[in-house]
């Protein structure tokens, strides 16, 4: 695999756009249309909250038939808690850009970020269509720019990855948002990749769950989760290959390089995190199974402690460790080794010996890296988090009305 | 019941001291001891942590019997993953306690909060007992001192309680710390319960479980947890009244007040929560099961959004509603009523009518109350937490080495 220019158009036969509609109060771009300038597989992955925003509702039940062309975007407002007319709005956000655009709405996703709660205005929206569809393009940096919100970066990525059996070159884009805040709303994470691969679409979905499970739901800022959270793939079979419909050794490469597309983004939604000024990797090791490594995982990513420690600078394994049993994760202390930076801080139910002069300054650069070997069997992840920081709480408890 | 004044020696037969032995660097007051006159039945409920510290692995062993007549108590060193050493300090601390006392030492529980993984300074501890057995006496004020880290102000209370059926009226007493901060450890929470009361110790510890469950185990501060979180409760048969060992009336009357004792203690801790600056009640009403309705309150509690929100009194319904939906907690969105402070917020799918000039000020008191009601079932319960500030990230971020 190779890293290539570009983002979202940089598989055969995609194009983009994004334009200001009004949406947002800035007047940066707020609309965003990634179109296939052929019919294409498409597989979703959306939050598991019980609340879910009208656009997850709708994108939900349109992938059914496994197949879309269109994913249009708005930013400013998330269409969450807007009952059924947000539901009839996502509706007829997708029939005026399939009309734009000559196709089916059926065929069209949506996705929305932004204030919570208030319904979407429609006219905006509807008069910002035509522009958007006019602006299709070969380039992807107007549409990765319409979907962020409090984003300080735009995030996109690219890839070519060869096919080893079939030996053709498939391509692989995609772009993200991170951690947003506008007044009443919550850090949501979108993501939308495309390929011009040829794939059976039952198999684009199951490629699609499981390069998630290890990039997208394997980062937190805060740990709370989001109403409108979710991940796009769509393959418009633009690469000419035939047809892949097994999990051979040509699915195992294009899986590992939507993978490292994934992380790629997943990993800058963390950097962009809100507030955070280090970039922490949780690697567990050694755990009897992957979901006693993901608790783990997890739990130390997500508490306080550890996170505002980190944000310090201060070498805190008594923080890890307790975060790393909280609740009953099944660890054994006696056998459980933290370190920090790849300096072993707790081993054998003990501290390290080490000097505070071999501590100075082991967390002052902005990438930490915290290893726990459970010693218990043979699983293993990753895990990415930000600290807490002053600047989170202010964004946090300040921007609002 | 009543409130009466006092603490944990205002039942009858309880003495108790608190001194000075040079544990923490400020000279305040780091041992503490309660005694009761004549055997009394014991109880106890520990973290769930797998990382137990010594104190706490020790006590869970005594307790087995049932019964105990001393807790020995330091602060400023949590001897917690300190090893096979650690184990053997605590239990030389209630043997030289226990020889200073003339009691076995099995008599004799301990507990322990501070800096973790540093081995306790046995020689200034045991410097420290004799002193802290001659002061044994009457009032619980040295006691509660004794316990503090960084809370900032001491939590004691007592109660007393008529038993309907005896017709006697019996004694509780209780004494607690919160979240204190000293590198490298965490918020630590011990609780201390008396009562002259004379009652099964079977009977006794189901008590101290069912009120546990009901106030300590319902409060955050941070969502973290603690290798050292303990409660005890000593029941010394003072009060003379006939052996409790069934559920009747009496029992109930007791339970209730032993309920209003830690809820109090529970409460101060949430009031006196590193850098707190609202104490936040959570309100989950009409919940299928009271494992859905814990599930919500805590998700609710621990939401760093919601946390902040509080923080910057902003009336944010969509942090809450979405925190009470992450991970499905099988919540409907449609039936889900959100108040704050009495003002309803969002119902049947949609935010409540209310205008900017409703919602000014709403928050702006230090009490916050935040009413979910799920319209699902016939559980609910209370559960409370303080808010995310600067000073929370200042405490846990920069006293550090």
């Amino acid at each position: 695999m190779k890293k290539i220019k570009g983002g979202i158009t940089a598989p055969e036969g995609y194009l983009s756009s994004g334009v200001t509609c009004g949406l947002k109060k800035s007047g940066n771009k707020d609309l965003a249309l990634i179109y296939s300038e052929s019919p294409a597989a498409a597989a979703g992955v959306f939050t598991s909250n019980e609340v879910k925003a009208a656009p997850v509702l709708l994108s939900q039940q349109r992938l059914r038939q496994g197949k879309a062309r269109a994913i249009v975007i708005n930013s400013g407002n998330a269409n969450a808690c807007t009952g059924e007319q947000g539901f009839e709005d996502a509706v007829h956000m997708t029939e005026v850009t399939g009309k734009e655009l000559g196709i089916d709405c059926e065929e069209i996703l949506n996705a929305s970020t932004g204030i919570i709660g208030e319904p979407l205005p429609m006219e905006k929206i509807e008069a910002g269509i035509p522009g958007l569809v006019s602006e299709l393009g070969p380039d992807g940096q107007d549409a990765v720019e319409a979907i962020m919100t409090t984003d300080t970066f735009p995030k996109q990525v690219a890839f070519s990855c060869e096919l080893p059996q079939q030996g053709c070159t498939v391509k692989i884009g995609g772009m993200a948002k991170g951690s947003g805040m506008i007044h009443p709303d919550m850090a949501t994470m979108l993501g939308f990749l495309t390929t011009d691969l040829v794939i059976e679409p039952g198999l684009l979905k199951e490629a699609l769950q499981s390069v998630v499970d290890v990039s997208f739901n394997r980062i937190s800022v805060d740990g709370d989760q989001s109403t409108n959270d979710c991940v796009f793939l769509l393959a418009n079979s633009e690469a000419g290959n035939e047809l892949l419909q097994e999990k051979n050794e040509d699915y195992e490469a294009f899986v590992a390089t939507l993978r490292k597309a994934a992380v790629f983004l997943a990993r800058a939604i963390v950097t962009d995190g809100e507030g955070a000024t280090k970039f922490i990797t949780i690697k567990v090791k050694k755990a009897v199974s992957d979901q006693q490594a993901d608790t783990v995982a997890r739990q130390v990513a997500n508490s306080s402690l550890v996170k505002t420690a980190c944000f310090g600078s201060d070498p805190n394994w008594g923080r890890i460790l307790a975060a790393a049993g909280a609740g009953g994760t099944g660890i054994d202390p006696e056998k459980t080794e933290v370190s920090i930076n790849g300096q072993k801080l707790f081993a054998r139910g003990l501290p390290a010996e080490s000097s505070r002069d071999d501590l100075a300054g082991l967390m002052d650069e902005e990438e930490i890296e915290i290893e726990i070997i459970l010693n218990q069997g043979d699983s293993s992840l990753e895990f990415w988090t930000s600290d807490l920081s002053y600047k989170y709480v202010e964004i946090n408890a300040e921007y609002h009305t």
